[in-house]
This record gives C-alpha cells, sequence and structure tokens, in this order.
C-alpha cells in the first residue's frame, strides 16, 4: 500500500475527486483471458450508488462505468481482460459545488479538512475531494473485476449494526439482504432501522454501523507469514474505507474474553478429504494464512461528520468558529460501505491468489502420502 | 507490505524461525546520524523478553542484540547511523525441539501448524518455526531504531484487558506499567489479574486480552489519502502481529453506537497557536491523516492455542486424532504484545514521516495568512 | 518497477493500447502547490506527436491531453498540484484498426506479437496494442509533471547517431535541436540525416538511432546505495522504453577502454564552494548518487520490425510463413524517443529528490566544517 | 527497486559494509521444497572470492556463508527451502582499516566517497564501506538461490573485453572460462590479457572491462509490457553493479546501425513445436517479453578509480588537494564482476519466472488450435 495503489500483484490505483471532472481506477496484474464487460462492473456499482433510498445522500449520480483498456474480444466475440492495465472511468454528473462554498475555509470537526489542509497546504474543499466517500466508486469498480480472478469466489456483506441496533443472527438470510434498503440480512431489524434511522435523518444528526464480509470458496494457503499477512492485508484493506475505525476478523475482539479451549476451532476430516472446522472463531484464517473456511471480517464506520447542527471549530486561518453542513450526505454511511468491503476483500484474496500461485505455484498435495516428510 | 517486508521508505525486513540458528532484521531507509548503540534497542528488547515472570514462557533466552551493519562512530566518537541498512541479529539459545517432536505431524487447533503446511508443503514445527512469536523480537529491535526517527516521539502502551476483566481508565497511570508484570496502567486491576491468571496457569489453559499504544508527538499531515492511510497502515501492522485478531483507532467499534454530534471532536485554538481538539474520538486520525492529537490504536489478542487439553484434530496424513501441547508457552500471549504493538506503531510513524517529508518537505505554514488560497 | 507502475515516491502508472478508447496515465505522489496546467503537458506532448514530418509515422492523433484530477486553483486564481493523484486523459482519434487486420494471426518478426502471445493467449494486434510506441505519449505527459518537482531543472535530449551516420559534437547547439525534424544537436549532420532516412523510407526500411539525454541542475546526493541507485534506475526506465536495447551513463561502454587515469573525474573547488567536476566522465553519478555535474544518458534504439519487404515468420497455430508490414510506421522510431527519453529521466530525477528527501531532510551543509566527524 | 532490496516476488536485501562485522542478505518469497544448501551457495562464492590471483584485490576473505534460516531438512534429510525468507551471512575476516585512515576525509576521484558525504553527512571510509565491491558477495549469494527456482536454467558468464583487447568470438569456448584466471571464453585472448593487465598493475593502473552474460532455458512468456519489462529490470540489475556504466540486451548498441532487415530475427516452427528464432539480436526480449532463446546482456565496467598515481581533489571541508590510494585493489574490477552479473540474471529471470507464474498460471497452449481467437 502506497500512496493511492493497493495490492501486490492484483493492483489498482485509483483517483479522482468528488466534484471534479471524474473518477476511476487503473486495474493491473488481472490474469488475461477473464471474462470481463462494462455491465459486470455496472451490477456492483449500482449497489453503491447514491440517491437510491431516503437513508443515503440524495446526489444523483448515474456511476456509469466505462473500460477504456485491457479488455477485448477474444474468438468467440466475447469481451476477456488482455492482461494489461484495466482502466475504468466514471464522470462525475451531479456536482453541486456551492454548497461546499461556506466551509471552504471552515474546518468541519470530524472531517478530514483540517487534516488534508496541514498536510498539503491546500485541499479540494467541494464535497471533500479526494477525501469524499464518492472515492470509494471506483474500488468497487476494481473489485468487481477482482471477483472474476478466483474461481468460484463467493464475497458477500451486510450490515449488522447501526447504532445500539445489532441484528439478530439466528435470523441472518442472505436473501434479505437484497430486498431492504441496508443490505440487511435480518428483516425484522431492518424494519427496526427504518424508523429510527427515519428520526436520526429529520434530526440532521447521523449514526455509526457495523458492517461485515465474507468470502466462501478462499483457498487455503493465501497469505504470508509475516508482514503480508491475509489478515493483515485485509485490516489495512478495510480500514483505508472512508469512516473505517475499528476492523475484527472472526472472533475479533471477543476473541480477548475467550479461552483457548473455546477459541481454538477443532478439526475433523470432512467427507472430500479436505479438514473440516467445527467452528470458525479464526475467521477463516490462521497465522495469517487461510483455511479454506469462509473468510470473516468486520468493521466499524463511525457516523459521517456532515450534521446540521452547528460545532465548535477553527478555519484556516487560526479564528475559533462555529460550523453546520448543508449539503447532501448520508445518515447512516455505513449501508453504502456494504458493497465497498466487499470490492476490498475480493481484492485482497485475488492479489493474495496471484501471490500464492507465483510463489508455490501448483496447489500442495493434501492429505500428505505417510512417507511425505 | 509484501511477504516479510513492511514500510516504504522506513522498510523493515524480519528473517528467522523460533528454533533456528538466529532470528533478525534488516531496517533500510532509516535517516542518517541518528545517535543508536545495541543498548538502545536491548532496552526495549528487555521489555519483551521471555521468562521475566511466571505468566510468561519459561523459555530463557537472553536476546542479546548486535548491530552487523549501518552504524559507525561519528566525529565526537558517538555511535550514529549512516543513512545504509542496519542488519540487527539475535541468536537462538534455550531452543529445546525435543518438546515439538510429538507434535510435528498433528495440526494444534488454532495454531498456524495446518495452514503453513498446506500453503508450502513442508513446515518448520519446532516452536512452530517462523509462526512463533519469537519473530516479534526482531520487530521490537526494530521498533528501537525507529523512535529515533521522529523528534520528540514518545510510544508508550499498555494492557488494557485480559479475559474479561477490564482496567478502570480513571485510575491509568503510566507509571504503574512498568511496575507490574501486566504492563498494566491501573495497579488494582494488575492484582486481580495476578490471581486470575494464575489460576489458568494451573489449569494448563490461556486466556485472550486488548493492548493499548499511544504516540505523543506525532506532527500533524502524516499519511496518505486514499490506500496509503495512517490508520490503513497501523491496522496493517498491528493485524500483522501474531494473534491479533481485531484492532482500532480512536473509539472504534464504539463509534458504531454514537451519533455525529458525539463522534466528532470539536476543535479550538490553542496557545501555540495549533488546534486543540476537545476529545479525541478520532484517536488522533482523520481521512487517514494525523491530526497532531495522540494516535490511539488498540489491538485484541486472541488466547494461546497452545493449551494442555486434548482437543479433536487431524493430522497432516488426514487422520481424526486429538493432540495437548506440553512446550512452554505464554498463559496470555497479550503480555508480552505490548511492547512489539509499540515497535509496530513506532514503525508506521517513522514510515509516514519520511513519506511526509518526502512528499511535501518541510512543513505547510499553519494557520494561512487569510490572503492565502 | 512493477507491471505498469514506475518509481517509488512520484509514481506513474500508465493504460491504454493503440487503438483502443483512450490512453493515459495517473501521476501520483506529485507535492502539492506546483504550478501546472495542462498547457504543461501539451507543449511536451506536442515535440513526440506523429504526423509531423514524412520520417515519422503519418497517423494523424492530435494527442489532446485532459487533467481529470489532482489539480485546483489556488487562492490566486492559478491551477496547481493538490498533492492527490494526477490523472491525465488523451483520446485515441486516428486509429484505422484495418491495416492490421491481416497480421492478426501472424507473427511480425522483431515485434512483440509472439511474445505477447505467448505470455498472455490473447493479444490486442491492432496497431499492436499495449506494445505499440503510442504508450509513450502517456510517459511524456506524465514527465511534464516530473520537470515541475525538482527547482530549476533543465531536461533535454537530442538525437546523436542514425544508422551509422552520428553527429559531430564539436557543432552540439542545444538551440538547433528544435530547428529540424530530428531534435538533432548539429546543423550539418541533420541535413545529412535527411536525404539519407528519405531513402530508407523510400525502400519502405527502418534503421536505428542513439539518443541522448542530459539533465542539468540536479542537486548532489540523489540515488541510494545498492539497488535504488540513480543510474540503475535511470538504466531500467530507459530501457522500459519501446525499441531500446542499450543505455549508457556518462563515459558508458567508452570507459571498458579507459585506463583509471583517464576515467576518474578530478575535482576542484569551484567559486560557489562546491566541488567542480574537471571532467564528466562519470556522467553525474558515482557509486549510484549524483554528483552535482550533468546527468548524461544514452540510449541505443533499435530500427522499427515494421518493414515492407516480406520476412519469413511463423503464424499463432504453427505454421512457417511470410509476412509484411503495410500500417503506418517511423522509418526511425528513435527520432520520436527523444521526448520519450526527456521525460522518463524527468520521472526518475524527480522520484529520487523526493526519496532523498524522505530520508535526509534538509541538505546536508557542506563542506563541512573542520571539526566534523 | 528500492533502497537495498531488490525483485518483486523473489526479494533480494543486502546489508554490510566492507570492513564492518559481516554483510549478508535476506532472500525473501523463494519457493519452497528447493534444495539448498550452503555448498550450493559458497560454490558460486568461491568464483568471486578475492585472492585467488594477481590479478584481483590481494585482501584474503574466506567468504565463508552460512544460512541462518528458511531451510530445514525434508523426510529424506535433504535440505530444502520451507517458503519463508534465507537469511545469508558472511562475516568480514582481512579488514584493514588502517589502510583507509588517510583517505577518510579526502575524496578518491570516480569513487563514491564524495557522493555518500554530501548525501548522509557522514560515510563509512573503511573500504569503502557499503560503496565497496564486497557488498557484490551478498548478490552472489542471493543469485545461487534464484539460480534453483527457474527448471533447468543455465546462467553463465565470461569476459568478453579488457581494455581495447576484445575476445574473438568465433573462439568462444565455455570451457575455457573455467581454465583462466579472467574468466574468458578465448584461449589466446586470455594469454594477451595476462600480459596487459600484468602491465597495468605494475603502473599502480587500472583498467575497465566487458561482461557478458548468457540465460539458456528461460521459458518464453516473462516479463511485463511496460515499465515491469525483462528487460528493463535486467538493465537495472546490471547497472546497480558497482562500477558498471554502461548495459545492452542482444544486438545493443549495435543494434542503431542496422536496419530493420538486419535486426529483425526471422522465425521458422521447430522441430518441438516452439518457433526457432533463425538469428538472435534480440537477445531473447520482444516488447520486454522473454521469446525463448538465450537472453544475452552485457555490461561495460569501468576502471577502478583506485590507483597510485596522484590526482587532483577536494577533501570534505572544501580544500583542493591531491590523493593516491594505497589500499589492495582489483587492476581490472570487471573480472570478479562475471559471478556479480550471472547472479544478477539469475535474480531476475526467478523473480519473473514467479511474477508470470503468479499472473498467468500454467503456460499457455500454443501453438493455438486454428479456432482459437
Amino acid at each position: 500500500m502506497s500512496h493511492n495503489t493497493f495490492g501486490h500483484l492484483f493492483r489498482v490505483t485509483t483517483f479522482g475527486e468528488s466534484h471534479g471532472v471524474a473518477i476511476g481506477c487503473v486495474v493491473d496484474g488481472c490474469p488475461p483471458r477473464l471474462s470481463l464487460t462494462a455491465a459486470d462492473i455496472q451490477r456492483d456499482l449500482d449497489k453503491r450508488r447514491p440517491g437510491q433510498s431516503k437513508f443515503v445522500t440524495q446526489r444523483r449520480e448515474p456511476d456509469t462505468v466505462r473500460i477504456l483498456s485491457g479488455t477485448m474480444p477474444d474468438a468467440s466475440g466475447k469481451e476477456v481482460t488482455t492482461g494489461t492495465p484495466i482502466a475504468l472511468l466514471i464522470e462525475n454528473v451531479d456536482a453541486r459545488s456551492k454548497d461546499y462554498e461556506e466551509i471552504a475555509a471552515t474546518y468541519r470537526p470530524g472531517h478530514a479538512d483540517y487534516t488534508y489542509d496541514v498536510k498539503y497546504g491546500i485541499r479540494d474543499a467541494r464535497g471533500s475531494g479526494r477525501a469524499s466517500a464518492r472515492e470509494t466508486a471506483s474500488r468497487v469498480a476494481a473489485g468487481a473485476v477482482a471477483r472474476k480472478v478466483v474461481p468460484n469466489l463467493l464475497v458477500r456483506g451486510a450490515l449488522v449494526q447501526i447504532g445500539d441496533i445489532a441484528i439478530d443472527r439466528k435470523r441472518w438470510d442472505w436473501d434479505e439482504v437484497g430486498r431492504n434498503p441496508f443490505f440487511c440480512p435480518d428483516a425484522e431489524t431492518a424494519k427496526k432501522w427504518e424508523d429510527y434511522l427515519d428520526g436520526i435523518r429529520k434530526k440532521g444528526s447521523s449514526v455509526g454501523a457495523v458492517v461485515e464480509i465474507v468470502a466462501e470458496n478462499v483457498p487455503a494457503g493465501l497469505g504470508a507469514p509475516v508482514y503480508g499477512k491475509l489478515d493483515a492485508d485485509i485490516a489495512g484493506a478495510m480500514m483505508s474505507i472512508n469512516a473505517v475505525k475499528g476492523v475484527e476478523i472472526g472472533a475479533g475482539f471477543e476473541a480477548a474474553r475467550l479461552s483457548g479451549e473455546e477459541n481454538a476451532d477443532e478439526m475433523r476430516m470432512g467427507k472430500d478429504k479436505r479438514p473440516v472446522f467445527l467452528s470458525n472463531k479464526a475467521g477463516g484464517i490462521l497465522g495469517g494464512i487461510s483455511t479454506g473456511a469462509p473468510v470473516v471480517a468486520r468493521f466499524a464506520v463511525k457516523p459521517t461528520s456532515s450534521i446540521l447542527n452547528p460545532r465548535k471549530t477553527v478555519d484556516r486561518y487560526g479564528n475559533d468558529t462555529e460550523v453546520s453542513t448543508k449539503g447532501r450526505h448520508d445518515p447512516c454511511v455505513g449501508i453504502r460501505a456494504v458493497p465497498v468491503g466487499e470490492a476490498m476483500l475480493a481484492c485482497v484474496i485475488a492479489d493474495h491468489y496471484l501471490r500464492q500461485r507465483g510463489q508455490v505455484g501448483d496447489a500442495v498435495t493434501w492429505p500428505f502420502p505417510p512417507s511425505n516428510q
């Protein structure tokens, strides 16, 4: 991870500001001959698109993606990747910069306004510029490519908590996720959130949330022993999403409360000669390397700091003042973080899949014959 | 982060297995002319050293570090860095490999045994090889160098929870941290942990913990806008420590429960013409960039999986079996993770300090005069 | 250098195929508050643009660049960089794909046709796809940004040899470079080349060339001791340009013939308390680190392999066949490599300038006072 | 390439100064289960070892290598790699630092003395410290590991020119290389060099040389399209060797003189259904990607600047002075560069072999069936 690039073999570089000409990304290192069309990417982008319910920002962006390079029709006419960089472009359409004029010189508490200014000595205040959640559309686009890299990879996410209200995990239903405006896997909780968030929205306030992402069909053996651990890269990837303040794998912080007996997932041989884990406290990762069980990551999203209530702050000339935000915003920015988290997990897994194939080549034959080592 | 290397300008590469000849690291990119002696590094290593109380592994390693390169006496005779790679070597002394013979072919649940085997087709079972917490001595050594890079940087850590028993933050006393065998900042809680952990140790069990690391005097402006965010790199660094399952910055997962009003830290001009944050929910980082407030990171350490009670597992030939661990281990591996977390935070901050100096050069003059931009 | 990204702190990622929608690049890590407009970039692009004389390809591309992100007006209304990624886009206009249909399945000797196919199992045959010299427009655009990074940096290039005809260095005149269609610094040689190359063009043949790039005002101290040497990065950068087969620094291959006495540049103190080198066999670099003298790099460009004369080859199905190339091409592709070489040298120097500032900070005070070390 | 690390998947980090405690390297990313013993590495080191003839430095270093990590016995007792970092250590034995005392404050022309000082503000003058050719022992050690990575890879080098005297290529005999003290493939030229170099040695002077490295059995398809080209990485690798001033691939600078017809290697189908190139002007690389023909790289080594004759220079306090070098040195440092060049080429090819396997996986089926694409 360096500047605006992410990944080692499957590498994503994003660019663009909220109210600039366009945003986009370059996906480099993608394997050749994978089926890929703009529609594949659009499908994921549409899940993240603003303006789809009253619980997200009302900015109207079609988020139409164009593939500028890196694909062509194969012999059968199917669009496939060529192995060269895939450039993806999304034009900005509905940018109302005047909303931001009055806060251009005033730092909104909880925002990146002050830190960008003190770092660079200049900042694009229009829609928070590069610090806007709009940048995450580029990540979602890249993630759609990443999903193609690992055979049968299934990466799905859900919102599991808004404010104090968490879902009931016994009612988890993946099909429900697409039926409500919250990506909530529990229909009853979704209903509660509707009223709860409506109240927050009307007050001009905001609230935090917790997102859970699950990746299935992740081959065992992905990761690297020390710094390039699979979970280390997942943690970095999730924390790099706007407004994220915490990341967990498997049992996460709950693991601090457990005994060694409770925490260690016991193993038994399964039907297909692969070990089965009798629980998944590890979240699919041991020693930084995937176990073959589902990879489970969770992250906390803080409430957006764009709120109507005036707050104490300073301006860029060093004066005490107050500020409130009048632009269009998400009362719970965690909602739209679900497809972003999916994309980031897909990118990390794709990268490690290629890295493992690079270092070790064909999969190790396991179980080993009794004569082996 | 790639394989066994960490950092972009301040780069650390570690090597070595638990029961091999030696462990160590190469620190590359360190600025020249910083005072550095083996004693500076030894001081930090001694805090992590095993065998210092009955609550940590009884392995007796002196962990004596040698500087192989990268320093020399300056004109005044003081040992300083030269800007070239600093190689640090720690020999392994007390390696009892026979402890591990019987588990060489059997996977301990919760350990990296299976994942290393399925990844590489071979693994060093002696003391868990590369997956051993012994590797973290190299990190602590590198961290001692990192602390020299940023002027006045103060990085301190403490254990804030063992199992269900958390400290009382009102009693936080940094001086207390050095007085008990737990790095606990709260004397009363330290006493409770003593009995609690003794019980766990005698049962041959283990328990998890939460560690908190605080960095003071971190200049505002460190970080990068999207993937190379300061918090993203901290999250990756902490999650790369053995047994860590969750990472938080500032309010962390608690932020999910807060309203925008509660979460956003208000600002006022301070006496030295720098803004003062009236709270620090952000943990010193906004938009991936340091605010100048203390950087606060917390991580959850799972209970070590080396326990006496037999557990269901499989062996490397695909047979169901049971295993218990008889080697020397930590009942709460989180204790010795405190100096490791300090080292990793110091390394991340040192790296970003150099990166910021590279991209932006001399600090931006702030507050800006009214004519500016 | 990795895939399609180049540089460590000043990082350039390019994308795009010759006959695709567009080509372009993302420049990441650029310092903020540098003056930058599309016109600055266009000026350099216009030097490389095809169709400007009969000695280069007749493809008519306006090569109009758009800045998609990373700049904004400052307080005075001047467009400046913001420190965030600068995305540059150049649309392809005059792509005649039908020219290439017949060679889609036949490998042109000396071209990347076979190697792309055997690597990826698919290739974009239209205009050589990603392997086209068209990609170098993105490099020139990035180089225009790089030139802004180092104060007073002056990077200029010239063609010093076509086929067997080399310039007379005694007649070197930088002003002449802009007056002939060859970037030739010697008016007399330029005249000879005109006839010589016209003959080659009419035969449907091609010829190689040698390009020399000189960077002035490069601060002493840029580089890194072992692998990240300034000359190592220059060599990689130059060799990464299409059709380049050799790179030299300073005396280059001639150094093999010299004695130690002849080769080592003697030093004397200059008027400004900086050492003066009495010669520049080193080409401005010693031990991988810049000396402060002009950095001089030279590279050999092979003749383009797109020629009218039929040549023996094979097709992608393993049949022996013959091929000749009918598309529009450069009889001497080395000509347009001059601005590309300038751009690459500017990028390498900009990157090392930021790296040096990162690691060492403010320049070392030299000469040292007698008390020092 | 960054600082002291080289490679992307197969990564080498070196450390150590000429007269420090030890030198060495960490090889990270090596595939597991490759046979590797210290003897394998020692064999290559012994070729580079000083003191073996009167034509190289008389320093007596046994250059005994120890493997500190990353290998273990497999089931059959054979030492193999484990996939974790391989740390290699070579202690310095015969370091006569007093030889260097008088030049500690005086810059030797043609040496890195001034540039290190002006970069870092401090330098290890003993034996040139990090800038010493002694560092190349670490590269040779790493190269011995790299040779194991690519099946059947054969990397051999030879000295093809000393001063003005080049070999006669018609007499090239690989077996001759091991029979003379110059790695010369032409017995007659070796005899001429003996007298010639003896004269230079007795005068206390030095002379340059050209080295050629050839890699056979390099699979077609290694490389990356733009910046990560195989030849770009080779150029950077070779230029990163001490004293190298020029690098060529295949026809190299001679390509500038050729016509398109002469330069493009024609193709015919060979017996094993692979294309055969009827010549190898390309040096085994087209478009940055290997063709399957031998990879041929050549580099020019300047004369060492450590000569007895006094030369004009300045000291670190800004005074004009003179200097001559009395330490032990190589009259032709190019001789011992042969095994170093071999090692660097092996490392680059190993890295790209893993990168290709990562991105593309199993080799593409070629020739393609007629229905394909």
